[in-house]
């Protein structure tokens, strides 16, 4: 009798193999409060590198980090009209503070454009202060009716950009240098997803938003998830608040804006891009365990050894971990690190060490060879870096291989349907079409432009949509 | 007539100084609720340092980042009686979400004991799960009355830990761990303040502890500021949520818990520890900026000069900032400079260029040199390293001049009034002395040991109460 699979097969039930991995690799669980969740060390661990890639590449692009309150006034989010209408249904609201009624109920973030500009129209006095470029890490909440653990949930941390500048060209470039060089950057080179970078329609838009631009990652069963966000916010909160800066000739200007978020939701992005029927691939450049150096045996010699090569891939600048739990049996082990996509499993037994080698799993691969101990932690660096690749190239051939050229609205819905990513000309397919598609809860993704660029308009000629299914 | 100084002098009103140095230094602002903060880049900056040093010896001391959900369902409060009592009257409660009024209200949490151990009761099952070692950053809100930046704030940031232990001894073993390794050790190393080690009265524990561990600093108006807690929680809250495990024996046993935490607060306690009529001075190892080298003219030879002497200073492992805005007046930015108590200035102009040499202006100690332009890089970290050493010493020499012994409540209670710390005997002060103390507010900030180490129970012979007002 074949054993149970571990997880369900993706092809059997994709959202089950999904929440099955979760579980299993000891990512997440749901919070006690609907919509919640708590993301335990190794689910933590991988959002913990997500943010220092992504911190160092906001802090390159001259960003500086700071923090605002959680708590907004009920009557601010009331203050930018489309705004408000985008967010009411969401928010979760205090009503009672320090034992009493308030006078005014709060509402917990669901994001702080009004909150920041608050702060902002007080910051900004002259040109001088201009650009302002503000980063903080926080926790926001959106009552959500459906979650999905790391894909909507009430409660997310992310990070969100907050810019000011003084014409629409500089702010309208910068939120095009953070879509590229912060998200797109961190997201092909590091998570190794081959990301569409397009154009989000009107119906698409942020609320207050006068151009979203999207970062769209094409999942494993051909769905797409929106990976992170880039908006030019022209002066709409600035009007709002009153964010006004003294020009070079003494007059009074709006100041015109960007914000930029992406969150948690990129472990789920993650898991859905690389994750198997064995369970998750890290890639490497991510992974806080690049590889797992495990002791088969309690034997004194076989501990040495796994010591020795921890401390020998250290010293390569790879990031280890030794598991000498010989206590639980190796094959739960060996099982453990394949769940939660290790991309190198050293393995030593006594076996090994009489013919002076290890085992070396690897895990995006799938392999498994008899190596010399010797050449063991010399091998891993190249091999790390070529998994990487691999994940970044296996992403680009599946999303290829699930886009499909279509040239009516029936056909994008009929792909997107069966589970892909149809282009159609977006002069084909309209805001009509995109109704209609939403029927079938098909959705345009973005828009992308004929040469495969950012379209700097929605109806600029040869612009393509594309349309999916999306989490 | 005499230039207005920039802050209220410490001497005519500390708490005005206070606000003032927050305001003018750009540390932060209040925000639009009552009670909260908007964190400015600089001030966040300082707390990114404490938390980077913070987080570093939190995995070396073997706990791992988690992040469990900021919305507690109500009942779980209630759950463990003395908790709840602390408790109740600080919470914020969510009544609304998602447009709807919610079945059972939830609260926003003020710390995480009880969320985490309903987690706690699932993932422990065996003596193998334990220790069990988590940390994690995360807001918390607690309804402030009287609300002060960074000291008593609605919202604050920090971290809190929480471990489940096999027996009593390790539980209390890590707490006294943390309170010393963790702790004190940043405390002291890096924050450059001489904090006292103490134990609490049952007066002062954290609600539902069975021992609070404390770390007490003594800032410049002789108040007293609690930088930090280590709770040991015995088994209280593995009763109150069942978080059991199997021993080796096969028996069910509870586990034995800590928690502990420490936040924003300490930014605070920098200001008041360090900082003088001049502003703040930040301790060189904590300092996000150590030294800045400033342009006093727009120059072409004093702007290569000021650049090549940032890069120097990086490569000798400096965190070092490069003034060049010469269209704002160098006296206004070096007062600025001064405010945010950057350790080093390095001040180079034409007149300097001329000679050689640059003018070394040292934060700390207050002094003002000139060198020689080729030897200024190679004197920076000595001389960083020597300021951090005189705030450690002057904070030590400051406490030991603030306090006092004294063998009366009246006395204590005198010595406190008067801005200073009294030591007198447990034995004489007792739970009623503690009591008339209160009345004046004053407390009982810790018990010492008579050996200055930290007692193992209340009523220890030789057992000293440190008394004082407290922030």
């Amino acid at each position: 009798m074949a054993k149970a699979p571990v997880l369900t097969p993706q092809a059997d039930d994709f959202p089950r193999w999904y929440q099955d991995l979760i579980t299993k690799a000891e990512l997440a669980d749901n919070g006690p409060v609907r919509g919640t969740m708590v993301i335990r060390p190794y689910g933590y661990g991988l959002w913990e590198r997500m943010q220092q890639e992504m911190d160092a590449r906001i802090k390159r692009a001259g960003a500086q980090n700071a923090y605002f309150p959680l708590f907004i006034p009920q009557s601010y989010l009331t203050k930018e009209a489309e705004h408000v209408e985008g967010f009411a249904p969401e928010l979760a609201v205090v009503t009672h503070g320090g034992g009493k009624e308030l006078d005014e109920p709060v509402v917990v973030r669901p994001t702080s454009e009004t909150v920041v500009n608050a702060s902002f129209a007080k910051w900004v006095q002259s040109y001088r202060d201009l650009p302002l470029l503000i980063n903080q890490w926080a926790n926001v909440v959106r009552w959500e009716m459906r979650p999905r653990v790391f894909l909507r949930t009430t409660e997310f941390l992310w990070q969100e950009g907050h810019t000011a500048h003084a014409t629409y060209e500089e702010a309208r470039d910068y939120a095009a240098h953070i879509h590229r060089e912060v998200y797109a950057d961190f997201m092909i080179n590091v998570l190794g997803i081959d990301v569409v970078l397009g154009r989000k329609t009107a119906a698409e838009r942020f609320a207050g938003a006068v151009n979203t631009l999207t970062l769209e990652g094409v999942m494993r069963d051909g769905k797409a998830l929106q990976m992170g966000t880039s908006h030019e916010l022209g002066t709409n909160f600035a009007k709002a608040f009153g964010t006004h800066y003294l020009s070079k000739d003494g007059a009074q200007e709006l100041v015109w804006q960007t914000s930029w978020g992406s969150s948690t939701r990129m472990v789920g992005g993650l898991i859905m891009a690389h994750g198997d029927d064995q369970g998750l691939r890290v890639p490497p450049r991510l992974a806080p365990v690049q590889a797992v150096v495990l002791a088969i045996k309690d034997d004194p010699a076989v501990l040495e050894q796994v010591h020795a090569i921890g401390e020998r891939l250290t010293a390569a600048g790879v990031r280890v971990r030794v598991d000498d739990r010989t206590d639980t049996p190796f094959g739960r082990r060996a099982v453990d690190w394949e769940l939660k996509g290790v991309p190198v499993r050293i393995e030593v037994g006594p076996r090994d060490l009489e013919n002076g080698t290890a085992v070396l799993a690897r895990r995006i691969p799938g392999s498994k060879e008899s190596v010399a101990l010797s050449a063991v932690a010399g091998l891993v660096p190249d091999l790390l870096e070529e998994d990487q690749q691999r994940l970044l190239s296996e992403s680009r051939i599946r999303r290829r291989t699930l886009t499909s050229e279509v040239t009516t609205v029936e056909e994008a819905a009929e792909a997107a349907l069966a589970g892909g990513v149809a282009r159609i000309p977006w002069a084909t397919l309209g805001e009509e079409g995109e109704a209609r598609l939403a029927e079938h809860s098909v959705s345009v993704r973005c828009l992308v432009a004929e040469d495969g660029s950012v379209p700097d308009r929605d109806d600029a000629p040869g612009n393509v949509a594309l349309v999916a299914r999306a989490y």
